[in-house]
């Protein structure tokens, strides 16, 4: 893919990519925030409605956003296994923060014009990269907001979903 | 606002009005269909972890979407409110109805370069139009994946959250 330099100039653009890429990793700061105010326990136990833990579904988001920003800017798709052998909140943010770094170096390797490509993500999802890219987006959206469910049946507070910074 | 007619050529687009406009249709017709599998009582009254019915969550989307949308195409504002006497399924269904038409009518009234015009939402909340936009989905993502939660709590299966159709 190509790195061209992209515009800032945001003139007639509905999103640009920084904005894009602003938007994603603002909700996965937030989400981060909401894996910190888990207790250990229960971010790898507790769980409700015979759902998952909130840990297994982060371990999706995980197995989905590096592998995923991978598999677009390299073309080449592993692949998907959320099955990550991660134990301990602290391992998961290590690989959480590990997975910023990455989406933000490989960012580039997008070029304006490729976001309507066809891709086919993890060799078994059909669709653009910018529609692959809000399905992440808004898959996470979906769990966070289950995670807080969680945290209000625990008796947490959430963070305030307005705040990405 | 402009009602100059949108392209449909998407080259160089990181996304294309028509497509913001497809997304958030079609997160909302997923939000509709979760509203559907609702018993009537539990829509209104089933609340778990101390938060809100679903149907008041649904109300606080019915106060945003319509009221959201003219706001930014007509620049005029009402105060929020989710306050809304609306007491059955079918009354709530049938504004969300009226919403997905309003939407899909309104929605040229935005011209492709006013996506980035800084906006104060229902007189309070700054952004951008596409900022704007953006949180409205987002913020229906968060609540209906709560609604999830409360489906299987009462041993209901949601709807697949892939299917936008």
């Amino acid at each position: 893919m190509s790195t061209e330099t992209k515009q800032t100039n945001t003139s007639g653009k509905i999103i640009t990519p920084e904005q894009l890429l602003a938007h994603w990793q603002g909700h996965r700061s937030l989400t981060r925030r909401t894996i910190e105010v888990f207790p250990e326990k229960d971010f790898f136990n507790y769980t409700i409605g015979g759902m998952r833990p909130f840990a297994t579904m982060i371990k999706e988001l995980l197995a989905i956003a590096g592998p995923g920003i991978e598999g677009i800017v390299t073309e080449k798709w592993q692949e998907f296994n959320e099955d990550l052998k991660l134990s301990t909140k602290e391992d998961i943010l290590k690989l959480w923060d590990e997975t910023t770094v990455k989406i933000d170096t490989l960012w580039n390797g997008i070029s304006e014009s490729e976001f309507q490509k066809e891709i086919v993500a993890f060799g078994q999802y059909d669709g653009t990269i910018q529609s692959t890219i809000l399905y992440f987006i808004d898959n996470e959206i979906h769990h966070r907001g289950q995670g807080y469910v969680y945290l209000r049946f625990l008796g947490i507070e959430p963070p305030m979903f307005w705040d990405r910074n």
